[in-house]
């Protein structure tokens, strides 16, 4: 069952991909790059340190799939409506917690030390929107704003505290991915940033 | 003779780093940077995906060589005649679809599935574009318009079906790399171009 | 001993990577990613390519506490004197050397070439730099002015020579090390440059 949520996730940051591309004014090649990049871009990051190969896109021919599909769907669908919009910003903000779980995991399954985990579970959920942003011609938007890569982070660390003090991983998994997504919604509704340092002068 | 065709390309691309180096306002280490980055990179890429080690132009000392030699001769050639700047264009052509077919081989004897082989056949051909120009500033070309990378894909695409379709390798990779150069040179001629998706507003 | 002169060069880097982070605008988290790419990015691409696993600061924690706490320390410094804005030049440029011939050292012991060893060693030393100005949208600054990579190139090939005159390694990798420095340190006070090639016109 993870492993549908898996493909959706990637039809989700697929479309946010395609909707960059339209906005930085590319063609239907860079249309089909960028919705490829944004949705296994960090997953190929993660796979490339942590020496995983071959990569997982390689041996399953679905993940490409779902992108042709979902950027396809993109370029054919009309305007969004409101509710459309909001809808995506929920299926993004599961699929930003699903894959920072399912990076932690997979580090944790290559024996890394526990900080190097949360740093692979966030580059897994944000490597693609990261590349995405530089190939249009943007400083990526996660350094600069939102509460996004952060709740990524903190969703891990409570999946990490949650194992160490006993419970079972599917439920600490659970558990991380709810506090990712809510994390993200909340910050996202009321306008949540990180403070921005000013360079004394 | 293949490896001469290769190091060609090595050098063609090269040439094509260097003028985008200069066109940057970038000094000469950046200019040799740029080279390099043009003429192997696509290469290096593939090759980490691949888990190819070591990398090829670590072993055989004379890509590097090229590549040296290529930005050099950029350097100090004088203004570049109209008919030059034809034949770079024809000789760029020539390199995208060497690297294209070449790549394609190397993958499939990584035994990958079809479609990621059409994938790293792109990526040997184009990745070093790509990097040339988000090291000078730019929104890669290829992204954005012309028929390039496209070129790449669906000649690749016509050298595995009429792999299938029962002929020798060797006639297939040329049959393949004349139609990558061909569609690239026609499609420079005639100005055509890819679709650019609007958002719907 | 050279492993603490590491963890002081990665704090350096970091520090530079913070404040490149508040000249961009980034918020708390990219700062935080700057300091890191900056400290261990060029490593990294070097453990990438020459296929090198598990990283480095995957196995060893010291690395990523130094950079958050450099970047830390950045962040609360007041504004910073001229005398500490002198002393963190003169220690980048001891970073700088002392990642250059690690990074040799490290590519020679892969027993590579000694000009992909040339190569290596200066990734180390500059590939965090590179991706620190592309992540905050500049073109890179090494690539446009300054004799920065010079300098590591300079003093790895003083090493090499040295090493083929017959000298014992440490010394020739002290007297690359001074070499590298000096050269940056010199060229900074006295303001030389690179030549800047120009497109014929």
């Amino acid at each position: 069952m993870l492993y549908w949520f898996d493909l959706m996730g990637v039809g989700v940051f697929a479309v946010s991909g395609a909707l960059a591309a339209m906005r930085a004014g590319l063609d239907l090649f860079g249309l089909l790059v960028l919705a490829a990049i944004t949705a296994i871009g960090g997953g190929t990051l993660r796979d490339l340190l942590l020496n995983r190969h071959p990569l997982f896109w390689m041996k399953d021919g679905r993940y490409l799939a779902v992108i042709v599909l979902a950027a396809l769907a993109t370029l054919l669908s009309g305007p969004l409506s409101p509710s459309a919009l909001q809808a995506l910003k929920i299926a993004d903000a599961l699929g930003l917690a699903l894959f920072a779980l399912c990076g932690a995991e997979i580090a944790e399954d290559c024996e890394l030390p526990p900080v190097p985990v949360l740093l692979m579970g966030t580059l897994t959920a944000t490597g693609g929107g990261v590349v995405r942003d530089l190939l249009s011609g943007q400083v990526p938007l996660l350094l600069r704003q939102d509460i996004y890569a952060t709740a990524a982070l903190a969703g891990i660390a409570l999946y990490q505290l949650l194992m160490r003090a006993g419970l079972a991983r599917n439920t600490a998994f659970v558990l991380g991915m709810v506090s990712v997504a809510t994390l993200r919604l909340l910050s996202l509704h009321y306008g949540w940033q990180l403070p921005v340092p000013q360079l004394p002068s």
